[in-house]
């Protein structure tokens, strides 16, 4: 029998559990968003934003998802650049197309999963790349990658660099400020453990300088009338209100918990998930070097031989437990467990253990509770 | 004092008043967006829309205000086209902005407020433009265009016509089909009674040739992945969740109601409003001919001598009731009421009464109820 959405876990790298009190935040009646309450709320909000992503440049929220900041991050920047993409996964490759649409890209390409080509990432700034685009945590991958390096090489070449912090910033350290990174933003329904719906965008002076020479800009995510209407505690355009109210919400949560917190809680859940596979006999995905670790937001594991992806995830689903598969070129190849939002150590505890369950059941583990006692071993940390 | 958002009446075109059942239906829990709920969800809405925009031609929903969809309704069309951009009014300023910014745009503008030149029309298909834009009731001003006209012009010349239903659609007679609209969009916090966050667009075969020929198509609002996505059950990024949620409470509420209802409240209302006015000596801003009527969803009023909007709307605020200014080149010489969303008669008639109180303590009025009867009349038909 299919669970109903109140009990189902979405173990999912977006959309995550949202705590009962965002929830609410969603249910209050509108207010004028030209008027001084919205006002108020989009001060304090934006004001909140730049130590979550440990900056001082302007943030600004777009009524949009990622995908609608990663878009504004390259279509403001001005047609004709040249992007050095890095593409090591699903979301890097997102970032060359966007590359390719609104200017030239540059490809610095190695498999999903792989860690990026630094003497690629260096020829493509000696071959005159303007900016380098990059993510930060591959959500497709379970890879996080070294920004802080990239950030010396883009400083060193006076490239731009644009980050994708869609599931690192407010959950992972990220670094804008002290890693040069010049546009960085990340979505809602992420380590902020709201809804999807907004996305969060932050602008260095130097993007600024090009931003503004801009021939064109997109117009609905036209940064520099986000800026000009956020200096007045307005958006351009009618903004998604419910999710303005869950982000006050989200953000008072963030504090109450505290970002240093928050990172650590995150790293030990991740490690947790990860201790788990191993000890089940499970190889993780990425192929982690000097340039890369595993991702303390989401897992990815190779699918074990013996189970299908779609037995696995319907399996783990009538448990009332969802799990993500791989995308695309990784579909059916891997399958990934994410650890954002409002997730409790139980959940967790809960989540491996009907992993464990559903792999025993299917002869592909042998040892019962393997798992689940690393996890519950590795939780007891926190 | 400030009165809170509790007991504020919006009665501005957007923000709307929402009712508490959609409003409870934003806080449902998030659910995958790639799995069997969603899918379910996004059907039932798709199919619900077509009779909303009376149409047979596909209809896609995007995470983003009106804007982000006009942005998609040109943008995806693809460059080098031709616009003639009808303008009369701050949308179809916007409509213009966007003609230049994807394609080229042939202006014909009339005074904000006037009705459109059918004359400059005629000549700007003649001159060979590729597609009419306009707004079918334009919010700026309190004023419907005639759009069946321009849609026999648009069939006689072979040119697209794509249409602005922002306040229109789901409230007033907008006929898509038969008045052979290819595009037309609107959005989730105007006649549907939602919050802001998403907006409906639809597209018609011959609309969908050109858009599939394009070179280039914006990404976040990339009309062929969403298609591509919507047969399938699914959007083409994260999607707004609450916001769905709300979209499927909506839409029951509008089925309840029935949309022939809705359009003949929405009339009787914007009728209580003008006469009202009128019998208040105010006076209505539009200057309707054949080409125009009063909008039934917004009605713009004259400044009355006397007072200044900041006053009238200040006034207005401290007693519990939000009305708007007039926009950019309108500001201080008109004020809005709105009458969309969830909207009782006793709102309505509370509104006329407290106008009239305000404009009788400025000495802007003498006679004492000749209003709030007027409207109490009107309503009487309801």
């Amino acid at each position: 029998m299919n669970a109903t959405a109140e009990t189902e876990l979405l173990m999912l790298p977006g959309p995550v559990p949202v705590a009962p009190r965002i929830l609410r935040a969603l249910s209050k009646p509108m207010i004028n968003h030209r008027g001084p309450e919205f006002k108020q709320l989009l001060d304090s909000v934006l004001e909140k934003l730049q130590p979550v992503f440990r900056t001082e440049n302007d943030v600004l929220v777009l009524s949009g998802s990622g995908t609608c900041a990663m878009e504004a991050a390259i279509g403001n920047i001005g047609r004709g650049k040249t992007y050095a993409s890095v593409e090591n996964g699903k979301f890097g490759e997102r970032l060359k197309t966007l590359g390719s649409l609104y200017g030239r890209s540059v490809p610095v390409v190695t498999d999903w999963g792989a860690s990026i080509d630094l003497a690629a990432v260096v020829a493509a700034l000696d071959s005159g790349a303007d900016a380098i685009t990059l993510i930060h945590n591959e959500t497709s991958t379970g890879m996080t990658n070294n920004v802080e390096k990239i950030g010396t090489l883009c400083r060193k070449y006076d490239a731009l660099l644009i980050m994708d912090g869609v599931s690192s910033i407010g959950g992972m350290e990220a670094e804008i400020d002290k890693w040069g990174v010049d546009i960085a933003f990340t979505g809602s329904q992420k380590c902020l453990g709201m809804p999807p719906g907004l996305s969060m965008i932050t602008v260095s002076e130097r993007a600024w300088d090009l931003i503004r020479d801009a021939q064109k800009r997109p117009y609905y995510a036209d940064l520099v009338a986000h800026k000009k209407s956020a200096d007045k505690g307005q958006t351009p355009y009618t903004p998604t209100l419910p999710l303005f109210f869950a982000l006050e919400e989200a953000l008072k949560m963030l504090e109450e918990e505290g970002l240093d917190t928050r990172i650590t809680r995150h790293s030990i859940y991740a490690e947790a998930i990860r201790a788990a596979s191993r000890a089940m006999g499970l190889e993780l995905f990425p192929q982690v070097n000097e340039l890369s670790t595993y991702s303390d937001t989401v897992t990815a594991i190779k699918m074990p031989s013996g189970i299908k992806f779609a037995t696995l995830s319907e399996e783990m689903r009538r448990r009332g437990v969802i799990i993500a598969g791989g995308q695309e070129r990784l579909k059916g190849t891997i399958f990934r467990i994410s650890n954002m939002g409002h997730v409790s150590k139980g959940d967790l505890l809960q989540t491996v253990e009907k992993l464990e369950l559903v792999l025993l059941e299917n002869g592909v583990v042998n040892e019962k509770g393997a798992g689940t006692l690393t996890a519950d071993c590795a939780l007891e940390e926190l």
